[in-house]
C-alpha cells in the first residue's frame, strides 16, 4: 500500500511536487485545497495552465512572450524604435516596464552565456539581435544583464558582435540601492559606484 | 495595457496565484517554468489535477479519501475493527499511518467544531460516527484531535454523543515532544505532561 490513501491523490501530489520550490508537504496541501474548490473552478485552473502552454507565442522580433506574432511593445507606435534593451528573460522585461522609465524596445536573449550550465552563444537569440542592429534603424543598445560573471561574459560577447555597426552601446548602472545604507553595501558594489560616479 | 505581456500568461499566473501560500511573484515563476516543460508534460500536469478533482471518492464508512467506495484501510481484513481513531482530516490519517503504531480504523470528521469560523457539529461527520459505534462492534474510540480550544470543544461534543454506548473513550497523550528540552517546552504542555505522567 502506498503512503497515500488514493492513487489519484498521489498523482495530484506528484504533479504539484514537480513544480520548482514545492515540496511534498506543500504539494499535499495544494492537492487537498483543490477538493474544497468546485469542479468547475479546478477545471478552469487546469485549463488556464494547459492553454497557456499550448497557445502562447513569442514575438518574432524581440522574443518576448506574446499573444500575437508581434508583441504589444514591438507593435506600439509610441515606442522609440532606435533603442533596444537587451535582457535575459521575460521577467526582466516586466521588471523594467514596471519602472516606467524606458520607452524603447527590448530583445529577450532567452538566457545567459554560462559555460558551467553548458549554455553557449548559439543557444541564445544573439544572431537575431545582430540582424535587428544591421537593419540600420537602431542607434543604441542597452545591456541590462545581471552583474555576474555570466552576465559580463554575455555582455562582452554581444558587444564584440555589435562592434562593426556604428551604434552606442551602454550598460545599466551598478551602484548602491536607493535607500540603502553605505555601510551595508558590499565593497565591490560600493567600489563600482565610486568609479561610475555621476555629476550632480 | 496590462502588466503582463500576454493574456494567456496573465491567466496562468492568476491560476497559480489562487493557490494558498503562492504569491504573484512565485506564480509568475511557476507559469514561466511551464514554458520550459514539454506540451505533453504540462498537459499531464493539468490532467492529473482535474482528474483528481473529478474522480476522487470518499470512503462511505470513514470518509477518508479513496479510489473506491470503501477505502483501503476499512477494507483491510488485518485491521482491528473494534477501535476507531477520530481525526479532523485526511492529513491526520496519513500522519498517524506513517507512525505505524496504529492498527485500528479511522473516522475523518472533515473539520473541527469552530464557532469563530461558523462550523457547527452538523457540518461534520459526527452522526455517521455515532451510527458506527451504535453498530455494536466498536470497543474503543480514540480522539486524535488538536490540543486547541476548538479541539477540546469537538472532543467534548463527541464524547457526550457517545456516552450512551458502552465503549472506552480515550484521547491521544499531550506532553513534551520526543527529543525536546524541558526548558523550551511551554508551561501548559509541561503541566499537562506532569498531570498525565506514565509509570515506568
Amino acid at each position: 500500500m502506498s503512503d497515500y490513501p488514493s492513487h489519484l491523490l498521489e498523482q495530484a501530489v506528484e504533479a504539484f511536487n514537480s513544480l520548482p520550490g514545492i515540496g511534498r508537504r506543500t504539494a499535499l496541501r495544494l492537492a487537498l485545497h483543490m477538493l474544497r474548490q468546485s469542479k468547475d473552478d479546478v477545471q478552469r485552473f487546469a485549463d488556464s495552465i494547459s492553454t497557456f502552454r499550448e497557445e502562447v507565442k513569442h514575438c518574432r522580433v524581440c522574443h518576448n512572450i506574446s499573444d500575437n506574432d508581434l508583441c504589444d511593445i514591438c507593435s506600439d507606435p509610441k515606442r522609440d524604435t532606435s533603442t533596444i534593451c537587451v535582457v535575459q528573460n521575460v521577467q526582466d522585461v516586466m521588471a523594467i516596464e514596471n519602472t516606467r522609465q524606458y520607452k524603447g524596445l527590448y530583445h529577450v536573449l532567452g538566457g545567459i552565456i554560462s559555460p558551467m550550465d553548458g549554455i553557449g552563444p548559439s543557444d541564445l537569440f544573439i544572431d537575431s539581435l545582430v540582424e535587428r542592429v544591421a537593419g540600420g534603424e537602431v542607434k543604441e543598445v542597452i545591456m541590462a544583464l545581471s552583474s555576474t560573471t555570466d552576465g559580463e561574459t554575455t555582455r562582452f560577447f554581444i558587444s564584440r558582435r555589435l562592434e562593426p555597426y556604428n551604434i552606442v552601446m551602454t550598460t545599466i548602472a551598478s551602484g548602491i540601492s536607493v535607500g540603502e545604507e553605505l555601510e551595508y553595501t558590499d565593497e565591490l558594489t560600493l567600489g563600482r559606484s565610486i568609479v561610475n560616479r555621476v555629476k550632480i
